[in-house]
């Protein structure tokens, strides 16, 4: 198989984690005898420094004539405090999402066994848990029309969703219900809602072209509660952008930390494949960040975009190993874990490629 | 002191678990030699079915003259699923919101003790756990113009805010953080949302006139996952109607259940105290509700509306003393929980009251 795949760091540890993500496939390339080829493009905080745009027309390019995108991270502080600043990191992750079509984010809530003791909640709780959240990804309040009074009184955005938007990402999470436990659970405000009001009729019209998968309705506080109270109970998860925004962050604590979860986005052409984590400059340049996010986001890649499920399973199971093996980064550490267990960001890739 | 009382008990477990709260508020009154008398009003899917309206003109004026009001809850099944419906129980309740001016929701999350073992969270992750939410609760999304396209193809919901909607809200979480441990943290978007960048820099300008704050802005996204991974770091949490509907349920499950958590909603008049817990139509009517959160609500009436810390104080008490002699209720009992200790909402009432 040959492949053109597009590698874009980002900011902050995305600079460190991304490369271990590339190095995973370089090895798979290799040992499976594909031709995997990498160019690398800016985005985010970078890309406004060397360029004054978060995304240059020549990444957004590079992006469309590319197999599939490996992406690190966006953000910087010095945004975050300021409110007024008009050329923001984030808009380059918000256009290349809108400009390649990707209206659906995959992000499996993937449990490692190694890891139960990792989390906050209890073990008992977290075991058995899989699940897998589609976010719709490229409509909602995050695209909506935007405004600012004059007098700098009243802001607005416009929280928005057309018929095909909603149909679209329901037809693919229900496609994915059917080859797991036959279960979707919608999750919406339609009690206050107009917009989630549409979604929950699109959804309820579309569940019945799929009969065979169990389909409920829930409303987005009562969801961020069950998360916590029973995760277990969720198998397939269909949400809006906003709500998925913060349901996947929070359920990132199922997974032990942020530092674990990877997400692909796909939809009309090229898939885009990431950590959740974000930029995280508070820790950034010192060799402490998880690498394994971005490494598992290769492997999703290998599985989604390439079809190529065994190399993927091996990805997955190198992470499993390491873990078993005992090592940890920061993040996935506890109270008893050895401080010679504990390796940094390139400790941590050198022992998976191993 | 001489206080009229408003108890709208609203639907399903609201019917079972407001009668407790107002038994409690009878009883202090005797006690201290207050003459609090109390009516009675319909609102939600009891005044539809009365009288075709959710909040009748009735209700809404008998509201406006008293000078506190205890709720049970809103909602109903039957609307929940019929997306189309015109009339919803819920919108007496934003109505209501809305005509008393309540634009402050304070959720306490208050944490017993006795109920460390009953949260899904591990006991040393909760435990010093207190945090009070302050919830904007007249504007956002809930309130903006919602508009739904004749062909049903298009939904929209209007988020935003005013400049002197933030204010006042800040001011309030501000003044309560100088209260308690002088920490503050705002919750947002502001990477993506206008309406969020409008409300960071309100409240940056505001914490200028609040120089002993500590004062901290994080992303809806990073703080529902915080409030999993490490609650203690909360302290007063600021946030808009949308996102602290979210992180408020979210938060329950920090106090073991939704049924202990209380919330007072305050503003230009009268005040008014609820559940944060819902209708819970699948148990209502089976003497199964925590009556614990109404009885708490009327804790913060004392409190809040009427000045009565002492009177406020052995309602609490009362709680606590009788979660250390063991009584639960099904929702915070665990699988250590004697049968025998496990109450119905009736006999969890009159433990409290005695
Ligand atoms: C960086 C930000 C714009 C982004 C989002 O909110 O979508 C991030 O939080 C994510 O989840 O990918
Ligand atoms: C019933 C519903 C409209 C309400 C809300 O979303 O505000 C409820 O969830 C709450 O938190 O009081």
């Amino acid at each position: 198989m040959k492949k053109n795949i597009l590698v874009i760091p980002g900011d902050g540890i995305g600079q460190e984690v991304t490369i271990w993500g590339k190095k995973v496939l370089e090895k798979i390339g290799q040992k499976y005898g594909h031709e995997f080829s990498f160019d690398e493009a800016i985005m985010g905080h970078v890309a406004i420094e060397a360029t004054g745009n978060p995304l240059p027309d020549e990444t957004l390019e590079k992006a469309k004539s590319s197999d599939a995108i490996l992406f690190g991270a966006i953000g910087h502080a010095k945004y975050d405090n300021d409110p007024s600043a008009k050329v923001r990191p984030e808009q380059g992750l918000l256009k290349i999402r809108k400009e390649l079509g990707l209206y659906a984010n995959l992000r499996p809530i993937l449990l490692f066994d190694e890891l139960l003791d990792a989390s906050s909640l209890k073990p008992e709780v977290l075991k058995g848990t899989d699940i897998l959240f589609f976010r719709e990804l490229t409509g909602d309040v995050y695209f909506g029309e935007k405004n600012r009074s004059e007098d700098n009184n009243f802001a607005s955005d416009l929280m928005n969703y057309n018929r095909y938007e909603v149909e679209r990402i329901a037809h693919k999470a229900f496609e994915a219900a059917r080859t797991r436990s036959k279960k979707l659970c919608s999750v919406d405000k339609a009690n206050v809602l107009e917009t989630s009001r549409l979604w929950r009729e699109v959804v309820q019209e579309i569940a019945k072209q799929y009969p065979d998968v169990e389909t409920e309705h829930m409303f987005i506080d009562n969801a961020a509660m069950q998360l916590v109270k029973n995760p277990k109970k969720f198998d397939v998860v269909l949400t809006a952008n906003l709500f998925g925004d913060i349901l996947t962050d929070e359920a990132s604590q199922i997974a032990g930390s942020m530092g674990m979860l990877a997400s692909a986005s796909i939809g009309d052409g090229t898939g885009f494949f990431e950590p959740i984590h974000g930029s995280a400059h508070d820790i950034a340049g010192q060799n402490k960040a998880n690498p394994l996010a971005s490494i598992l986001s290769a492997a999703l890649m290998l599985d989604i975009s390439f079809g190529l499920q065994t190399e993927a399973k091996e990805v997955t199971e190198a992470v499993a190993a390491a873990l078993k093996a005992g090592w940890r980064t920061g993040d996935i550490a506890n109270a008893n874990t050895p401080a010679d267990k504990i390796l940094g960001t390139q400790e941590m890739g050198a022992q998976v490629l191993e």
